[in-house]
């Protein structure tokens, strides 16, 4: 019978087709024990890195755990969701309101060759407060965030920027939304047109560094996108600033 | 036909009567021309006050003016509500989205006796994000903001704090709800116990405000009552630091 070629035996034939995989198996386990101090290393230096710099994979194994989502409410601005989530203890919660907000929102810290920022007089009919906050508003379908941020800049200021620099982006109520932020650095502003938006801006103003600054401390911006935005400025300029 | 007491002539009865109604007045008239100085100083002042510094009434006539309230869903949690409003230019929006929240939420930003704050390692499923946050939460029923802010704190972290100060308060995201967040400062904190919640804090630790600049300005921090709370602080260490 002829023996099909897979089947091995120790004869002559079968040593010669074992050496190379013989070789193979050397050189994989050699390769291992030359990447085990590497991957050591890597560990150690995990530990001993500031934990935000540390690499934290919550993909695999989530802390919470997302196992159903059942919407309550759905409109095109916002809707509201009872998502089935098991909690690091084991327990569950079958029916956490979630808020879920379609698109995401931009707010721009816009700054004037003098070094001043443009502030936008704002009254939100929600909180019936009234306060300076950054341009900001929501980017629209197919825009990018670079471009809405340009957009709302002009909408509620009448001006351009020459430059323009992402800071970051952020949940502002990540307990019970999905809503995020982001905060652009628009820099060399120049007015374009005079017709901005009435209804999102009642007013305009020039404020230097120490004005806002101590606005701040005397918590007289309202709004959690301008305070966050005007700190982060303030904090970028004192880091600047330093020797 | 005997008069009523009311009734008044020009005899020598009615002139004893009037005049001093004639004294009142006069006084009525010198007390406003003496006060239309001070008031004419006052609208100067404004004038030329820093804008916020301006006293603005909004109550009186408010730019956006609320005609109608209508609630598309309810829970304890969270609401939703279609709001009429008049712009404004004079247009309407008879069913603008209002998330309702009907509990305010606090942030603690507690700093130990050396001068680190303390971070909680928080995942947010809402958002499937990690960072590290301030211990925060939920205002409970019969609580005070402090109270909350205390218990929260003994909570996610087990510890308590000898000294504490409001920041301030603001509105997360005022163009969409109205949700209010509070932040308070606590310095002197001392471990009470280790039984934290194990669902909110997945680590703790201690961090300088050298390391918490330089995460923030890495976008390192995701949340914004965090990025609000941190900045602040730092923004009124930078000021005391200054000669």
């Amino acid at each position: 019978m002829k023996r099909p070629r897979s089947w091995s035996t120790c004869s002559g034939t079968t040593r010669r087709r074992t050496a190379p995989l013989l070789a193979a198996s050397w050189r994989m386990w050699l390769c291992t024990c030359c990447s085990l101090p590497v991957f050591a290393a890597w560990i150690c230096r995990q530990q001993y890195l500031p934990s935000w710099q540390r690499t934290t994979s919550v993909s695999g194994s989530k802390p919470w755990q997302v196992l159903g989502r059942r919407a309550v409410y759905a409109s095109a601005w916002v809707g509201v969701e009872q998502w089935d989530v098991r909690l690091p203890d084991g327990s569950r919660i079958p029916d956490h309101h979630v808020v879920v907000y379609p698109v995401d929102a931009v707010g721009v810290v816009a700054l004037g060759a003098d070094g001043r920022v443009l502030l936008v007089d704002h009254y939100r009919f929600m909180t019936d407060s009234r306060s300076w906050e950054l341009p900001a508003g929501h980017v629209d379908e197919g825009e990018t965030v670079e471009q809405a941020a340009r957009r709302e800049l002009l909408e509620e200021t009448g001006h351009n920027a020459a430059t323009w620099q992402q800071l970051g982006s952020f949940y502002p109520a990540n307990g019970s939304s999905t809503l995020k932020f982001h905060l652009w650095l628009a820099r060399d502003l120049s007015a374009v047109n005079s017709n901005v938006d009435t209804n999102e801006t009642l007013g305009l103003q020039w404020f230097s560094a120490a004005d806002v600054r101590a606005s701040l401390h005397r918590n007289a911006h309202h709004d959690g996108l301008t305070m966050a935005g005007l700190f982060w400025w303030l904090s970028l300029a004192g880091s600047a600033a330093q020797p």
